[in-house]
């Protein structure tokens, strides 16, 4: 459905009106000359010690396609904001400036630059909202999937999520940040196409009850689905796995899993897990959804349940428990100058950067430093160019390459940075010394002396 | 961007892969039958008394439009999970049932159908996945939206949120919620085309940090958008509502507002509003806005701050605290027969429904009965059929019409339920005799007799 997303013609209006108001600003003042901005977060999300930066290499590719054609201008000038020489100015509209990016699939920390974007400060101002919707969404899901995937230690984690995730865009690009994150499957048949996920399914409770006979549903099922999981748990848990043991042991059908959905998992679980056992039927996998999260798992995990696997939906895909990252897109420098701004609270730090991170010994990162973009600091550069003179420069990569960048920076990052309760400060990130004296003289060069507030009274 | 939705044709893969393996094994059992399938929402949501219905009538549109392309078809065959006669019978798909529902815009309450559908059990089932997305997603955001327009009692909301609402097609289809919800106006400026808002903006710190001078910048703004808001915070937000002053005053410029972002906005309000007061300005406008919610806007609310409206992004565009509902879509009848599960804590009332809503002497709705279908209940029916024999019979309504439906019943809700802090059950919802009884003799009807869990131990 092409309503739910921008048409390819009308990206350049997917966004805050005042981009194109500052914009139209800027062009009538002749500020041509360059910006950086930088996208990063400034404070560590709620219980999350680690951000998996998702979405820069799509997202530039979509900057790179930002046009506003004919009709689109007329929508505009409809508004009577925009001035005829302005509009003619953005039908030639494209961008044709710089972005260097940290690649998909980083672990990041606050103040640390995802993304930077150098280009003639309208081109930079106008993709904002575009590039941080894009960015937002994939960092976000990977970020909370991440945690899913560690507290279920190895066991295999499903998405189940799409029918209460934020619409199809969501459902579908939360596909890829799954699959980034190492989640195992999803239930999401065009996710999982697009993104090279397992797609996986197991039955709904509709189906016991338009059979009403559970015997009958899990025959049919078993017979058409070899290997197949079935959901047991719609009249009464432990007598829909007798029914399995009954298909499986004594009727031969070939059942991979047996699904809980409902109760006390644990309990009902351990029940399962002594049935199952007590008719021969180890291999049979007992599989564990319904409200679960992070923590949930944790708790079944940590108390040697025995669930083989975690269906995990509307938590995961609404990253329920911090469903937004503090994503800012901030002007750092503008004509080769420094800049910053001094509200209370949301100070920045000034000039294009590059993110360094250092091993140790034992080959684990040790830490970052945030250095001005001329420096050479220890270890590796985060930060490479993907957009040059507003061509890519490299299509984004596939996502199975995303994942392997992610499992191997996660594996080299800290393991504790990996427990559920970890504090995002346990991983050390400074600034250097360079990029604190240029926040110190651009700060000194602020026109207006700090007035006290309430001084006025 | 149309990959950011899915296309047309590839709508009926837009589903969790569960809803085409369960329709295969209805069609290898010939199971052709009407089912009955029920969208509602089991539990109240956390801090909401009200939850806003919306998405209903474009999802069935959405549903009308289903197909499964040869090309789509392909992809599934390449799963080696269906079998081509099955294939082929999709390839024809196209629903041909009925839909009736609740109109958009209608506040609805737990165990209340917002739609109900009854087809062939495959075509009522395929369509689960779309359906819920759909739904949720508007739902939800109106349902958020509404809290904040009431603790902001009058005053305008703009919604600034689209830079972190989860994808575009979250952004988007959130102005249309947000409209029905009485939202003033919108920075999404394709947003605000698509659904009749206001689009409005502001302008942002960069463009204040790129001019360094605050002034030139503030002139530059205000000579080219007459009547506009500026944004004072940047450096020192009184130092800058002085300027504004100053081009207000003594330059004649026609400034309509200033914005602040950051620090004690209540503070910042009223030293701001005392100074441009003093200087006779009282026709220039205070809007706040940097991380509000509810409450936020509630405190500076009762507070009496002289705050003239409020800029609300992030908590409103992902329903920060409460960022799902629990909608779900379960199969209430089968064959003309009763249909429920009777899963720990998630019972189901089985049979078509009715909703009737009643208005007490004061001309308020006092309470609605849930009855069966063929019952006549007290007051208005909410659910009208929607798709009859596949076709629609109406076409989505206007967005302006959607939000009269909304302001109108809204007003007749008891006005205890807009408090932020009532509880949802403060609103009476009953079942009928004739419902219960239903419900009573399809448990009684249940062939598998309750299990004591724990007990095989």
């Amino acid at each position: 459905m092409q309503w739910l997303s921008a048409q390819d013609d009308e990206l350049g209006l997917f966004t805050d009106l005042y981009e194109l108001t500052m914009a139209q600003a800027y062009w009538y003042e002749g500020m041509h000359a360059d910006a950086t901005f930088s996208l990063f977060f400034r404070n560590p999300p709620t219980n999350r010690a680690i951000v998996l930066a998702c979405g820069q290499e799509h997202a530039a590719e979509l900057i790179t396609r930002i046009r506003f054609p004919h009709e689109q201008l007329d929508r505009l000038a409809d508004l009577k904001l925009f001035r005829e020489p302005f509009l003619r100015y953005l039908e030639d509209f494209r961008f044709s400036g710089e972005i260097r990016a940290i690649p998909d699939g980083t672990p990041v920390f606050p103040q640390e630059p995802l993304l930077e974007v150098t280009a003639p400060v309208i081109e930079a101002q106008v993709l904002e909202t575009a590039l941080m919707n894009y960015v937002h969404l994939e960092t976000l899901l990977a970020s909370k999937a991440l945690r899913v995937v560690d507290a279920a230690r190895g066991r295999p984690v499903l998405d189940f999520g799409m029918r209460r995730m934020h619409g199809q865009d969501a459902a579908l690009r939360g596909t890829r940040a799954y699959a980034i994150a190492g989640i195992h499957g999803t239930s999401n048949v065009l996710g999982a196409f697009r993104y090279g996920l397992q797609p996986q399914g197991t039955m709904a409770h509709s189906f016991i009850q338009a059979h009403v006979d559970e015997l009958l549903a899990f025959r049919t099922y078993a017979e058409l689905y070899p290997g197949t999981t079935l959901l047991v748990d719609t009249y009464d848990t432990l007598a829909g796995v007798d029914k399995v043991i009954r298909l499986a042991r004594d009727e031969g059908l070939d059942i991979g899993a047996i699904r809980l959905d409902s109760g006390d998992l644990a309990e009902l679980a351990r029940a399962a897990r002594r049935r199952l056992d007590a008719a021969g039927l180890n291999t049979i996998r007992i599989v564990a959804s319904g409200g679960l999260d992070e923590w949930k798992i944790h708790a079944l995990v940590e108390a040697g349940t025995p669930i083989d696997g975690f269906g995990v939906g509307t938590d995961m895909g609404t990253s329920g428990d911090s469903p937004s990252l503090d994503l800012v897109y901030k002007l750092t420098e503008y004509a080769d100058e420094p800049r910053l701004k001094n509200s209370p609270g949301k100070q920045l730090t000034p000039g294009r950067k590059q993110v360094w991170r250092a091993r140790g010994a034992d080959g684990r990162f040790q830490g970052d430093e945030i250095t001005r973009v001329d420096e050479v600091g220890t270890g590796e550069a985060l930060l490479h160019p993907l957009v040059h003179h507003g061509q890519l420069l490299h299509p984004p990569r596939p996502t199975h390459q995303v994942r392997e960048t992610a499992a191997a920076a996660l594996d080299a990052l800290p393991a504790e940075l990996r427990q559920l309760d970890a504090a995002m400060s346990a991983y050390p990130v400074r600034f250097s010394d360079a990029l604190l004296a240029l926040r110190q003289r651009a700060l000194d060069a602020l026109p207006a002396p700090p007035s006290i507030v309430g001084s006025d009274g």
